[in-house]
C-alpha cells in the first residue's frame, strides 16, 4: 500500500498531529544533492519497523526525495521527510492496516554564526529532563515535547545549544545534536538505548574513530564528569560538528579531535564538515 | 492574539504535527451538553501555562465548544479540543510570540461492550514503559508515542485495557485511563508528577472519596502490590469507571467501591457513571 503524499496541509485525522505517531529525517542538501541520503533512509526504515509501521519500499522514499530536488533546485538547504501513521479514528491504537502519510518539505539552512565550527559553542544544562523509555529510545519520532521545552530553555538563556540529561544526571544529548567527549584519549558518547535520538552523523563519527584506531566507549556520561573532559563536541547532520567552548563554568579553547574528525569525514563524503 | 481556528486540515508547518507541541482534551457529550467542560478547560489552561503557551481567554475555548454543539446537535458522543503552538519554522524552539491553533472535532462514542461497567474489564501489563519526565508529567500533550505503542499491545493481546509502568515497575496508568486500587480500605492512586496524564475524572473520584470520608493515598503503586489489591478500577471521562475483573493471573468479581463511586459521582453531575 503506497503512502498518502501530503501537499502543504494534512487532515486533522492524521496520527502524526493527533499523537506524535510518526518519524522524521532532517537532511542537509549540498550542491543540489543529499549526500547522507542512504544513512537517513536506513535509519528511517529501522524506526518504521520498530514502531510497527507497514514497510515502505525504500524506492518510494528515495523517489520522493529525488522529485523534491528536481522541483526545487535550491542548491543548499534542508530537506525534511516526515512519515506519519496516516489517518485513524479517535483512540491511540494504530489502525491495522494503516496507510502512512509522507511529507517532504524544503527549508533554508538555519542561521548560525560562521565561527561556531572553529571557535566553539556556548552550552548550558537544560533543566528539562529526558524520560527513559526503551521502546522509543534512539528514534527520531514526532513526540518531541521534551526537546521543545529544552530548546525554549536554550533560547531563553541565549546559549548556542543545551545539554539534556536523564533523571540520574547522565548526559544524553543536546536538544538537536548528539554529544561526544574525549576523556583520557578515549572517545566517549552516551548510549541511546533508554533516551535520545541516534543521529546519522553520530554513527559516522563512531565509524571514523574506529577506522583511525581510536578507543571508543559507548557508556553513561555523567554531567559532572563531562565538565572534566579534555574536549567535547556536538554532531548534527545539518550543521556538522560543533566543538564546545563553554559548558557551565568550564571552558575549552582547543578541539583537536573535533577538527580531525571533521577533516576525516569531509573526505568521506560529508563536505560541509571541512 | 486569538488562535487560528482549523477546519479539517492543518498546514504542515503546524508544531502539533511537527513536534507533538500541543495539548488536547477529550470530552463526553451527554444530552447535547458537555457536563465536565469546566474541569476540562481548567486542566487545559493549566497545561498551556506549564508549556509556556500564550494564555488563551477561557471564553475563546468555551465559545468554540458551544459553536460545535450548536452546529452538530448529536446528543451523545465525544468532543475533542486540540490546541497546538501553531506554525513555526524548522527547529524545536517555539516562536515568540506563537499564535496557537485551535481544533474542535466531534466523534461518536467509542464502541465497548455494555457489560464492562458491571462485569469488569480484562487487563494486562504493557511492556512499553512510560518515561519519567517531570516537565511534561500530568499533561495531556500531543507527544503520545508511548501510549500508541501501549495501545497496540492492548489490541494485539485482546485486552480491554493495559496498565503501563515506569522502569521501576510502578504502575502509572492505563493507556487511556487512570487507575485506582483499594488496599486495606484505603483508596490508592499513583502520583503523576513523573509520568502519566492527570485525568479530569481522577480528580473527581479523589474529591468524592475525601468527601465521603475515605482515606486516600497518592503514592507509588508497584505492579506486584496492585495484584494483591482488594479492588481495582479505571477512570476515564468518556467511558466513566471500569472495574478490573482480570489482571494477569489475578481475578476480582466484586467491586463495591467502584459501584459506590459511580453512584456518588452520577449524582454530582456525571450521569453516565450511573
Amino acid at each position: 500500500m503506497n503512502p498518502h503524499e501530503a501537499g502543504d496541509r494534512v487532515p486533522v485525522t492524521d496520527r502524526g498531529l493527533l499523537y506524535g505517531d510518526g518519524l522524521f529525517e532532517t537532511m542537509r542538501v549540498w550542491q543540489g544533492t543529499v549526500p547522507l541520503l542512504p544513512d537517513h533512509l536506513a535509519r528511517l526504515a529501522s524506526g518504521l519497523a520498530r514502531l510497527g509501521f507497514q514497510s515502505l519500499q525504500p524506492s518510494i522514499l528515495s523517489d520522493a526525495v529525488s522529485r523534491s530536488l528536481a522541483e526545487d533546485s535550491t542548491a543548499e538547504g534542508v530537506l525534511k521527510l516526515i512519515v506519519t501513521r496516516g489517518d485513524g479514528g479517535r483512540g491511540y491504537a494504530p489502525p491495522v492496516p494503516a496507510r502512512s502519510r509522507l511529507l517532504v518539505t524544503r527549508h533554508p539552512l538555519p542561521a548560525w554564526r560562521d565561527d561556531l565550527s572553529s571557535k566553539g559553542v556556548r552550552c548550558g544544562r537544560c533543566q528539562t529532563l529526558l524520560g527513559r523509555s526503551p521502546a522509543t529510545a534512539g528514534l527520531k519520532h514526532l513526540s518531541r515535547i521534551e526537546q521543545v521545552l529544552g530548546a525554549a530553555e536554550v533560547a531563553a538563556a541565549g546559549w548556542d545549544e543545551g545539554l539534556m540529561c536523564d533523571e540520574a544526571g547522565q548526559v544524553i544529548e543536546g536538544t538537536r545534536a548528539n554529544v561526544f567527549a574525549v576523556v583520557g584519549g578515549v572517545l566517549v558518547t552516551p548510549a541511546l538505548d533508554q533516551s535520545g535520538v541516534a543521529g546519522v552523523l553520530r554513527e559516522r563519527v563512531l565509524s571514523w574513530a574506529k577506522r583511525v584506531g581510536m578507543d571508543v566507549e559507548i557508556r553513561p556520561l555523567a554531567y559532572d564528569a563531562l565538565m572534566m573532559a579534555d574536549e567535547i563536541f556536538l554532531s548534527n547532520s545539518v550543521f556538522g560538528l560543533w566543538p564546545v567552548a563553554e559548558l557551565g563554568e568550564a571552558r575549552w579553547d582547543t578541539f583537536p579531535l573535533c577538527v580531525k574528525a571533521g577533516e576525516g569525514l569531509a573526505g568521506e563524503g560529508i563536505p560541509w564538515l571541512a
